[in-house]
């Protein structure tokens, strides 16, 4: 028994709310049950060094929590003086994640930067982010091409992300953090609109687990991460 | 005339939306325009040190803004690995101007830490987060007494602030980000809902003003409190 | 009674020292009391990177104190990795204070920056850099034009500042540290030598205060910032 | 052809090296081929806050890079002041997955550092420094037991790890640097000695891949993980 | 021929200045040449962790330079964020050369901290620190004996330094900034009231030096530091 | 009586061994006795700003100790944020010692970075790292004459450096850390092979000593850097 009462293979209600906030090219408030996350796409005609002259484009992702989207506050990484080894791993992540959907020749030499806010937080943090990042760099590079910058669609193939986990003996479907905090093992899968693997990261904190667990912890993903990819495409249609 | 078509001595519209949050003790959105500030209460049941067995509490605030909450991205403060100049002066002022409307006395060696993170920027927005701010510490507040932790309600007085200014010759209330960009004069003024002073801050960026000027600035002020008041108020009944 | 025995609308003695320097384009070291501030000006050929190629220079400050400069040792800033809150604060308003009395365009593509250090504190340091920048900066502009690099002279009007306000019920000028460590209500007035206002901070900490009040520390503050300009001018003549 | 001539799944060299530092309790050097990583493990007997009077050990990890340790020198962290993205990232996979196989209550309240230094990188960092931080951590553990200082063995499994890839079209088991560098998707397997799952993480760097892809390096990681535990047996035994 | 026309093994005239800041136990401005250094001493009744219960005191010093006592403005450490490896180097080795002369013993568990900071700089600045630094010290190691918290005085000897080197193929005393910046081979030397070493520090930047010149230094030094002692006698007399 | 057992004037077992790394232009790890610092020369075909276009080389040195390098475990310094002051100051005499041995015209416009990690601590690691700096320098630029990049060798002296001090009453040469940690007084001579001083810093912790004891020591520091440079040539012949 979870328990929001779900069943094990359920997501919690998805809302991708667009117009948002009147400055970002494209932008979407992302509600996974009582996970709310801002996610804005900043468009600049510059591309980090690397890149320079090269043709292509690069997108890149910043991930932060507001202090009080927690249960307890936590400290304002920015009053701390730095971001914390997890705000740096899930950002590292939501860029590549979003990088694998993206033709950046086509792209052209631009840089879009996705900036994840986590206004509450309640598990899943990341995989919102993931998800909700996809729609607001979708709607910049929609902006894009209205204008005319661009001829061909940039985007691939849409990119979303959902956690598994074995939480009380069974393999269930998006934790939350009633569960989260209890799973022995989790994992969060990136996968695109057609199904292909990005991203797969489990782990088992004092814990083990076996690779048949692993398989149907990935079945449960297919499921959750087909819903998300119909709520981007009803959010961005 | 304004850019926005707002009478001289107009605010823009006030919107205090609470049950934003489901884990702060105290929380509002507030939104003046476009100008939009998640303020959060966190209650902790420790002071600083300084305060140790005094028998008094503490109410400090933080501010923060999201990175494209401006019309150009800005860069993220826990990046950039410290908070700016402005930030670090906004926050101190949203502490003291909050202060000054507490009986540190009455409210117990406890410390409520209100952070002010601007979701959308339009001007104005260290005016809109001591006014949220109050809100937020108000509802913290109310909980603490409803528990019956607390029987003399530390808040003596509503505090809430607006900022006015000399835009194009003439003497406006409630300055946003196209009037403010352009005004040579502009103040910010912190009052009490009996319309007492609690911070005056006029600054002239390369200019010079006069005490008339400054008296006149200071009527509208008081105009503008008032309905900051009102809506504080209304929103906390 | 104030604790110095002066009289309310009394300065402490005021002496401003030029030629204490060697290498600085403009120096001095000005007194207010017991509060010793060196201040010298030094002459960049160079601006910041939003004013390249605008004709126009600029004018900026820093603010430090010496540990020892007060009552108890105080951490050095530089030991502490970062300059706190309140020295950040300080800096900006003498930055602004002193380009409110500069033809930017009469100065010329040129940077001079204004090192406010407090050698000995009694209170109102902030208002003593001001005053005592202004001389530096005086001088190191005197330079300039004796060489022919400037013709016009972009210094307006002379620039000071003094503190006010409430100590033991009373409205007093120049605050001195004994009487502003009690004083709930303080204000900081910075005034060109024509008597206009340049900036304007009135503070209530844990207090609040009348506009009545208001008005009368800022006829206190004409009568010092008039004092603390004819010193100026006596100083640079 | 892989650039070294090495099978799809075949190694490189595997040397465990113990007894290469006087001062740590445990200590080794792993070489997997050209990727050489000086472990450490250091004991105290404090453990973090979290875990005071808890009866239970903590194991922790970090992780490091000379400078030339790579083919172009790479800034020292230690001068640039902080710890990049990658190197917080790897130290806590390190310390999770040696952590998995620890009963922390059978260790007692005691900490085990391990630092684990690369000397010489030629792809694979992690998983040898997983692999060698294992080793470290037993020697120091065998030290507690033999002292008596610990009954009952906290090592419950060992603990390894290995990368594969997909490389020129083909899964390949340990990628080297020429391969890792132009590997599309590439995987860190972490597993114990009985052969379960401690953390998986597969990625693709602009690119994706199906679960049947998933699955084939799972099997090339067994095997690699295989050789890898047969040799920490043989260097602690 | 020296630039300044001293002869080879002459001093700069020395002025020690004491009673120049009211806060601190004890102080002085010490000039040598165009070379100022101010210098604290500050008494704290604690000592550093590993002293505590020892019975023992501490003596550590700072060392600062404001950014405009050279000939170009440096850049300001504490804006910078960190003390610059210069600094920390002369900090330390005034530390250092101070506690050579103290019975920590006699001084008792309680802390003086030495402030030295310059003023104005023209070479030699950290030999007037450490000799400005000792009468600061010994100001206010009397005024804990004169109030009887010590009966027996800790300082041993007194405490002098001097710079010597090679300028123009000549050995000369006291090296001010335009034959330092020339110095192919310089020295610092620590030394007592009685003639004893405590620290010599020769540098040879992009040269050598043989033993015979390192002597013929040494003896200038002795006569220096000779000078040095008489006037610190002279001025805490 | 040494604690090691060796004569007053007995250098410790000294080893150098190259060959120890594949992608450094130059290395060795230097062991004397039980201190072993692997040092590396990495090339660069730029210089810093101020020697651009000056047809002058640089070289220059960064020392780290790894954390279990010592007896107990020291703090990251990556970890801690920065560099300590011991670091930096070693790394500063690193740089300067063979910087003296290197004529920066006959190098050219390139730079050499030589890092200096202590893999183990026995005492002396600063001297054994200007030893091995410099073998590890010598094999970089033979690399550059061997592909007649150079022509002149601008490597004019062997530079190499030992301790001596004052142990139990006795000089003695190269202090271990047994013998350093009791030593009232201690020094590091960094010398040519011809037997020139570049860099001699005698130092007193908490005594002093007299010129006769100098001189003693500067005898045994001969003899010590003797059977070093002999080492050197025997390394890189």
């Amino acid at each position: 028994m979870r328990p929001s009462g779900r069943k094990i293979d359920e997501m919690r209600p998805i809302s991708i709310e667009v117009g948002v906030t009147k400055h970002a090219e494209g932008a979407c408030m992302i509600r996974i049950g009582d996970t709310h996350v801002l996610c804005t796409a900043s468009l600049e005609e510059r591309v980090p060094p690397f890149l320079r002259n090269s043709g292509q484009g690069w997108v890149t992702a910043e991930y932060g929590m507001l202090p009080r989207a927690t249960n307890t506050r936590m400290r304002r990484e920015a009053a701390a003086g730095k971001q914390g080894g997890r705000t740096v791993e899930i950002q590292r992540l939501i860029g590549r994640s979003l990088r694998a959907g993206v033709d950046r020749q086509a792209l052209g030499e631009r840089q879009i930067t996705v900036d994840c806010d986590v206004i509450q937080a309640d598990g899943g943090t990341r995989c919102a982010a993931i998800t909700g990042g996809w729609v607001a760099l979708r709607l910049a590079v929609n902006k894009l091409m209205k204008a005319g910058d661009i001829t061909t669609d940039p985007l691939t193939d849409p990119v979303a992300a959902v956690s598994c986990g074995v939480y009380a003996g069974q393999t269930v479907l998006d934790l939350d953090y009633a569960e989260d905090s209890e799973a022995g093992v989790d994992g969060n899968y990136v996968m695109t609109g057609s199904g292909r693997l990005i991203e797969v990261q489990m782990s088992a904190e004092g814990s083990t687990f076996s690779r048949d667990e692993m398989y149907r912890l990935m079945d449960l993903a297919d499921k959750g991460v087909a819903e998300l990819v119909a709520a981007q495409k009803a959010a961005t249609a």
